[in-house]
């Protein structure tokens, strides 16, 4: 995806992060290390270090300091994502086998707590209490958004609230952190941790919204998972809600959307019924309308070269087409 | 059980804790609310609530201080017994696992979860990090012990020192962290905060052995579960270890507890090996042990009535008959 190049000015950390993850899980339980090593070596566009260093930056040239917390907000998505695989056996994430695929469920599960446990561990070493409280206050945010998530599946009835309340925890909170840990590291201003913060969120709501886009447009080897992905699952996201209301053939899109078997065998039709009503078009107004007020947060920032980035990462969503 | 009254001293804490439980727990997404309160209603001796208390007396007269600690590690205990009860769905593998089945495992992941996270967010209420690191570093070594726990089932090849890893792990760990904390919410010198926390740590061992005799001798209605549960399960504790070596019938032995289903089916006839072998005589001098090193622990500690209490919960191990 392009917007790897946009990591470039922070590419060397990333690397140090990249060996991190693995040293990070230095366990002597064979079978934990397996597991998570597998997961790191699976990948992922590991966007939530490459906030937190491209943050540190904005106030302190030297982000080395930045680099284990780049790795524990890595090591917390990670968390989630091992969990996830376990509640909607999904047997494929970003094409290799998952961790509940290959050892089972419990490992799945203690593999996600350690993981956890470790980036909090990561986190304790700064010695600093401020940061460790946004992490467990954040942590208990993601938890209770995985459980509307849940009963949100197959659920017609549910509006754009609990859509944007979903991919705020799922998404946007994650990223926001990343940006606020990462100022906070470089010892910013309150203000302007506060300003970078709230870019992470609009960013991160855009970022979602963007890939709730591409599961209905997108090429599979693009995706790395099957085009429909959410559908399948009964995961309903913005440009269905919007077609639900404006298709004309929204009857049948509701009783679709609200039927498991369905949602599996006629994918393809459900997708045809969403991008015909303008669903598409509208979720990309909305994403772009979050890229806006992403920069203009970063307006209350000093005039500083390394703000840039920030913007050039908010225009590539503005830029988009589908 | 008799040694309830030894948490006398600390009663009117207890309460404050358990109405604490409940608020602690302020979710607005109902089942998740539901799930946790269900979880504190269950119960439970309040084991580590109560250390943290009586350690935390015995530096200071005033433990209010020491009550949202106490709630928070009930939580982890709690979040941790939520995670054990999910089920490995691969036995319903060859058919589809029913929604109601995968809902209930979703639920109880999430709230283990959440539990744990809101246990994080107390402690980061105390601006101290050296206890959010000790609660983060304890958690990674639970984690740890329960993959040990998970592979060691049925394997009659493991020996003692991987049993008493897993006590350790599982029982000895938070209690020890108990004592530990409660000492350092009220500011005890580094010294005393160490020879509590040794004394948790070899009490917690001194415990957990007691339960492993106790679930092959004990009558149901004492236990409150199946006697021999750890058997069926194919946990193999101290008892079994020794009879493994010393019974007369100990290729048999060796035979029935590698099978899950002679360990589910003949139950009463394991239990009769082990008890005949001195396997109950010898973890009860295993768990005399290490209540005399707990009261060796104590004779470290300033000498004043405070301390009465951990000898006696350490005399209640010494003097138990079985």
């Amino acid at each position: 995806m392009p917007y790897f190049n946009l990591f470039d000015s922070v590419a060397t950390e990333l690397n140090i992060v990249e060996q991190n993850l693995i040293t990070s899980i230095d366990t002597n339980i064979d079978i934990l290390h397996e597991a998570s090593v597998h997961l790191i070596h699976a990948g992922g566009k590991r966007l939530r270090p490459a906030f937190v260093l491209l943050a540190s930056r904005l106030f302190n040239q030297d982000i080395t300091n930045a680099i284990p917390m780049a790795v524990a907000l890595e090591l917390v998505h990670m968390a989630t994502l091992v969990h996830d695989d376990v509640i909607d056996n999904s047997m494929a994430r970003r094409g290799t086998i998952t961790v509940k695929k290959g050892w089972g469920n419990k490992v799945s599960i203690y593999s996600g707590n350690y993981i956890f446990a470790k980036s909090l561990a990561i986190v304790a070493q700064y010695n600093r209490s401020d940061l460790l409280e946004i992490m467990a206050d954040t942590s208990v945010k993601i938890c209770e958004g995985e459980i509307i998530q849940m009963f949100s599946s197959y659920n017609v009835d549910i509006g754009i609230k609990n859509y944007l309340r979903r991919i705020e925890r799922k998404t946007a909170l994650l990223i926001a952190v990343s940006c606020q840990l990462g100022a906070l590291v470089s010892n910013a201003p309150a203000g302007h941790v506060n300003n970078i913060e709230k870019y992470g969120y609009f960013l991160g709501m855009a970022f979602q919204v963007t890939d709730d886009i591409l599961d209905l447009v997108a090429d599979e080897e693009i995706l790395g998972k099957p085009t429909g992905s959410d559908i399948r699952q009964g995961v309903i996201t913005l440009p269905a809600l919007y077609a639900m209301y404006h298709s004309k053939h929204r009857e049948e899109l509701r009783e679709a959307l609200a039927s498991p078997e369905q949602c599996n065998l006629n994918t393809a039709r459900i997708i045809d019924m969403i991008t015909d009503s303008d669903g598409i078009d509208y979720a990309h107004y909305v994403s772009q309308r979050y890229a806006v007020k992403a920069q203009n947060q970063l307006k209350k920032l000093p005039d500083i070269p390394e703000k840039q980035v920030f913007y050039d990462i908010a225009n590539y969503i503005l830029d988009r087409d589908y």
